[in-house]
């Protein structure tokens, strides 16, 4: 459902900062709002909660700015079809949280707010992130599917459970309510065998490597492919990284003995982005290699819990609990949006790893915390992600179909596991299906963004596709762009 | 209402950790917990509620581990002096949340979580706070008084109304919604002269603080008095500070001409810790200093909400937005827990602040933000102050009342506003007060913890009295133990 507005001024308001851009009218009180502005209705609940949604988020992200005048009761409802009374207490709720004003005579407006500065040259020295049409980047999990009623649910929980030093200056190894209901989770879900005490909350992957960037001592060794943002994390920290190679097994584990490093990063569930999980033998190679050097695993728990065609890989760190940091986070089960991570550390390293923390929490939220402990103390979690594995598999299904159907030339690796699979191209292809795929709309990357700038490896052409993030209404709509992009059999 | 159950060994569950503490015993089914456990009922809700949320703690903070079994609802019911079916349903839906397990024959117990590793040697090498009889350290406001469902309202109705993207990698500005909720608020209630586009949200100050230490060039002036830890993170990225004096005015902005300081940080509402506002020609002159120099002003409004004799003193950041960085938080006026802050940044500085800050929101909860979005603009933020402003006014006459009582020689200062005062002490006498303070079960610290190492003010005695943190039926207490420590008339 949806309606639009035309643009008119009302001259009868000089400041209204919407007044001065359209046609001039007297009369019946109109409507103050940008040429293309419309009210779309979705979501759940009643329809009066569904226009009081739609007018807050229009007000909240600046499409309705301060002063602007709404449609009378009785033309918003003709529009969209619903019940004049409905649009009433829509107005009225709206009114009293305090987004809009009404005043006998001259309508109901978007409240004021405050006195507008000078144009920002910000504005322009930063624009906002641009919006592709579809965003195939590994980054993030489908946004539309976050489980709202259940986190809803366990917030409310804990907040009211929540002792009353919840709500003061927080212990930096986080709230002991979630680190007690992550060592049973991960102890289930990931064979991850630790305890309260040995777990660090985090906001995230990114601050758990950088605090381990500042306790590690020398170099670092990683995998030829993986995300540049980290190592620039572990450089800024003052750590060189040496990359290792990555085959169909994974990381090359061998490699580490010819090196200095005293200590390897590594995506052992679903090598990123390349997409295999750590063959057995390196598994057992790289904590026997952790053993006689004295050295440290880092393993980036990224996406373990997406695996589709059997049981999921437990985690590396199960093998030895003190020679391997584990690091998860919510970022792809449930959220990025919710800044929290967990890091299972070796008994010998938690003092270390708090002292480069500091004295209190000064990142992650406690309530936050509490209602994650509670959201996977319920069961919620698991849930949720029986919910999304389905769905991410049916999309990778989709993903292997239509590549299938329309580029069977192209081989597709890493889809065992994960939110992303791999498209193998032909040599010296790369950079141009990665420009044809912008030109379709596409946000992706080529292997080549990945790759440690030092690697000796062969290049490898191929394209990084991300089936999380697209919502389902859109996905079959990528999938088509995806393939036009794609370069024709040689 | 509590009790006090006795400490006892189940020998038919081998498994349950608590087993073999305790004198063995037959027979009925009996309660394992430590010798000291007892069961306090408190808080808001039913007496069902109460009893679960006294459990769901005890099992939280570890008091009842994993296998230990509760006592019969019958025996609960009586020792509470509460009915036994208010009893069975809050062990029923404990069980149902799986903070219990309930299974025919073997009565409820703590559920178990995960296998027990061997005991953590970092338990010793990083033991959790010790916490005091009574926290005067300025550092928290009370945390009792969190408006627990004000909040709980503001969540629901934030997280109802959130777009899918809020659920997606974030924009490193924030939320739009908090910072167009942050511009209107700043504005009425702190006289800061912003807009959306100029605030960057984040996770309180010193994330706020650290983020400027990489922007900025050269050396930073600070007050001769403030905390070290703020002192620490202009270090830590490299910027020297360099101390001003501190008088009766605030901080002696004349001597910043003899530096060679590009920024100079102040807290201008309320000189933490001696406790004076900036004399308003003080105010006039770093603005003029800063346009004169090319320099920056850095306020940290760190309390500007809580003025209790007159109106608040404005933001200097009103008095030239282009030249004054404000970094507010919620961590004073709401809870240190939520790691929320902002800064309203002059024009030019935003782009420079979003690259050290990097391409996404890595910090603060998305769902958090909306939250604090929906709690200014509904009016409860605005409630919650003044609320807490009568609260912590009444403290702060109850404390110059107890000292105007039993320690009339000892001089108070800072009064005017904010959560913690300072009392004068004879030269020569502050560490004796401070040692004394501690054996009276005190957490507080003498104004010699704060001053900055190259200071070449002549020394002051006296102790920073944080009025904020002790919950109100500790209060009287803690201002007995005070007077206690105090030294006697000369």
């Amino acid at each position: 459902m949806s309606n639009r507005w035309g643009n008119s001024a009302d001259e009868r308001d000089p400041l209204a900062p919407g007044a001065g851009a359209g046609t001039p009218s007297g009369g019946e009180p109109e409507v103050v709002a940008g040429a293309d502005f419309h009210l779309e209705l979705t979501g759940e609940g009643t329809l009066r909660e569904q226009v009081m949604r739609a007018l807050r988020h229009a007000i909240g992200s600046g499409r309705l700015p301060p002063g602007t005048r709404l449609p009378p009761y009785r033309s918003l409802a003709r529009d969209l079809g619903i019940a004049l009374n409905t649009v009433g207490e829509a107005y009225g709720e709206l009114v009293a949280e305090g987004w809009l004003t009404a005043r006998q005579g001259s309508g109901t407006r978007v409240a004021q707010r405050s006195t507008p500065l000078p144009p920002d040259r910000s504005r322009r020295s930063a624009p906002p992130v641009r919006h592709p049409a579809f965003d195939l980047m590994p980054t993030s999990p489908d946004a539309a599917a976050f489980p709202r009623s259940a986190w809803q649910t366990s917030s409310r929980r804990a907040l009211n459970a929540a002792p009353n030093d919840a709500f003061g200056v927080g212990d930096p190894r986080g709230r002991v309510e979630l680190r007690t209901a992550l060592t049973e989770y991960l102890a289930r879900a990931r064979g991850v065998h630790t305890s309260p005490h040995r777990i660090v909350i985090c906001a995230g992957f990114a601050h758990a490597l950088s605090m381990l960037g500042q306790v590690l001592k020398g170099e670092v060794a990683v995998e030829s492919y993986g995300l540049d943002f980290h190592r620039s994390l572990l450089a800024a920290a003052g750590r060189r990284t040496i990359p290792l190679s990555v085959d169909a097994r994974g990381a090359v584990i061998d490699e580490l003995s010819t090196t200095p490093a005293g200590a390897v990063l590594l995506t052992p569930a679903h090598q990123f982005p390349t997409g295999g999980p750590l063959h057995p033998e390196r598994r057992a190679a790289v904590v026997d290699w952790a053993r006689a050097n004295g050295g440290l695993v880092i393993e980036d728990d990224y996406d373990g819990e997406f695996r589709y065609d059997r049981q999921p890989v437990g985690a590396v760190q199960g093998l030895d609990p003190d020679r391997v940091v584990y690091i998860g986070s919510v970022s792809k089960s449930l959220s990025p949006a919710l800044r929290i991570g967990w890091m299972a550390v070796p008994d010998h390293l938690v003092g270390d790893l708090l002292a480069a923390k500091g004295p209190r929490e000064l990142w992650t939220g406690a309530l936050e915390q509490l209602a994650l402990a509670d959201f996977i103390a319920c069961g919620a979690y698991d849930r949720h992600l029986r919910r999304m594995r389905l769905n991410y598999r049916r999309r990778r299904d989709q993903l292997v179909a239509a590549l299938r159907a329309k580029a069977p030339h192209i081989g597709i690796g890493g889809i065992a596991a994960g939110l992303h699979a791999v498209l193998d191209l032909p040599p010296g292809t790369e950079s141009a299906a990665v420009r044809a795929a912008s030109r379709q709309g596409l946000a992706l990357d080529g292997l080549a963004a990945y790759r440690h700038p030092d690697s000796d490896m062969p290049p490898r052409d191929g394209l990084v596709i991300g089936y999380g993030t697209p919502p389902d209404h859109a996905f079959e709509s990528a999938l088509r762009a995806l393939c036009l992009a794609l370069p024709d059999p040689v």
